[in-house]
């Protein structure tokens, strides 16, 4: 009986992404459930455990046959202990995920960052095969990043390295939840462009933006602002260019600091396409050193969804190559 | 006869600083030469030259007992062919520095960017030792930084690395020479700080400066503005606070991203201390998330103006370490 499966788990605010696949990172069996994370911390575990079991069940792999697990959380957590210290998006806090599904699994379970395992899905399986270095961001409810450096996760002194969303673009900017003011989460995340583009409603203007969203203010997002643009809308065009410039104004920063041959975007705003992407470009241009920008790609995420739950599946599979006999856990 | 010395030089734009250690980094002698990089480009190689003959003959070595000589210079450079292709302060294009020095001195030549050296300098032998990650900032003529991860230098893609002078810290700011605007260096280096007391004694203020600089506004240096402001003189420690701003502004965003637990300053600017490096602390905490900020210590280089000849030697030993027995060069 073949022992060498790993299950992925990407937790998320709204979803669980749960994925089982074998040591060649084939994926096997999948599933997305909800988070349900305002009905509390058991509900969410619950849904954790049963979004592992139903992959097992669908692939037809039993429990002694999985040998590790790999699950991206949202952060601050410690990678070393596996317990989440705060995730204001699950309501979570001082939660000791790595125990708990050690004990109910019994496989060594490896925990990180969202965004650290979406750069090491892309690194390993997507954009990033052929790079050295590699930034991934994601835009999406927040903004947050995940640097490869030398093929490792660059997680910091306190696991806390890549708060891109927290890097100051406008010193007069809008206040953060963090604190400090104008960062670029509160300018160009998916959040921030639905806010902006409701404020232009609520102002009399962005006829096209709400046309978009069937007449209802509330069902204004990234989404809808995207398809608006999408359809030649002047205005949603607009704010979208806005965030990409934003955007860019943060990762020129990042260029001028690390020098990466790649930039990865993902996250929901990413999908927006080329009206971003081409502001990004034009702002990082303006704002670093030929020779820092030299050989630099932005690229889509490669993996589309699928970037952080590839992540922890190569977490997993990492960990068992360098401890090949999982012992007792 | 004993063939374990090594020769560290540190080329900057006024100042060739070179030393003799042995191989456990204790200096036996060390000279400083004016670098004379107006009078051209053999004039400058001849002086490297002459301090590196001075330091043998100084410490009585012989050029057959020298094991490797580290160079730190101003970039763009290359590390691995050992060419400086542009040097402004120097002078100097595409001069293969390293190939000129081993034909010269028959020893391996290790070239590195002058910031990262000191970064290394500061870790083996300063600062950082105790530290994992650090980021050194030298704040003089320019700004530029080091960044040491996993106890080695982050070169980036192409060797572009700790641009941080050229962060976007005024998306409206003043016009810098790398083509962008409002750029850390055009803000809090020596030469923004000067500049900026020169316009406030042109407009008749300033006058506690002035005096400072002897009543000739030519005289205004970072140095004069910090002893007029360790004078108490109130504008001196407005424009000083105000550079300690913009460095912070900066700082906060390499926080965010990279999360180190160590962040050592040096260069002239550096040495004006406390009334700086307050207005540092004031902006970085201002400007990070507290995950982001724990446990980091930002302090004045413990090795003065040799942190970067330490780096050469040390760079020097790095390559001893893995390549012991020296062939021919």
């Amino acid at each position: 009986m073949p022992t060498d499966f790993l299950v992925g788990v990407d937790l998320g605010g709204t979803k669980i992404f749960t994925v089982l696949a074998d040591q060649s990172a084939e994926i096997l069996s999948e599933v997305r459930l909800d988070t349900e994370s305002d009905r509390g911390m058991n509900v969410v575990l619950g849904n954790v455990y049963r979004s592992i079991d139903k992959v097992m069940v669908d692939a037809g792999v039993a429990s002694a046959q999985m040998a590790a697990i790999g699950v991206g959380a949202p952060g601050p957590l410690d990678t070393g202990t596996g317990v989440i210290h705060e995730a204001p998006n699950l309501g979570w806090r001082d939660v000791p995920l790595g125990r708990l599904l050690t004990e109910r699994y019994s496989v060594p379970v490896l925990l990180d960052n969202d965004a650290n395992l979406a750069a090491l899905g892309e690194k390993r399986y997507g954009a990033g095969r052929d790079a050295g270095d590699l930034v991934y961001i994601t835009v999406s409810t927040g903004v947050g990043a995940g640097i490869i450096i030398n093929n490792k996760i660059h997680h910091g002194h306190s696991d806390a390295a890549g708060e891109i969303g927290h890097i100051s673009v406008d010193p007069d900017g809008p206040e953060c939840g963090c604190g400090s003011i104008g960062c670029l989460e509160t300018l160009a995340s998916g959040t921030a462009l639905a806010r902006q583009a409701k404020e232009l409603v609520a102002s009399g203007s962005g006829q096209g933006i709400l046309e978009r969203a069937g007449g209802a203010i509330d069902n204004i997002s990234a989404r809808t602002i995207g398809e608006a643009a999408a359809n030649g809308d002047a205005e949603a065009v607009r704010l979208i260019r806005q965030a990409g410039t934003c955007l860019g104004f943060a990762i020129a920063n990042l260029v001028n600091l690390l020098n990466p041959s790649l930039i990865v975007i993902g996250g929901g705003v990413a999908r927006i396409g080329p009206i971003l992407f081409d502001a990004i470009e034009v702002e990082v241009r303006h704002r670093t050193m030929p020779a820092s920008r030299k050989g630099l790609r932005i690229v889509p995420a490669a993996l589309g969804d699928r970037s952080g739950v590839m992540g922890a599946i190569a977490l997993a599979i990492e960990h068992l190559e360098y401890f090949p006999t999982p012992g007792v856990y």
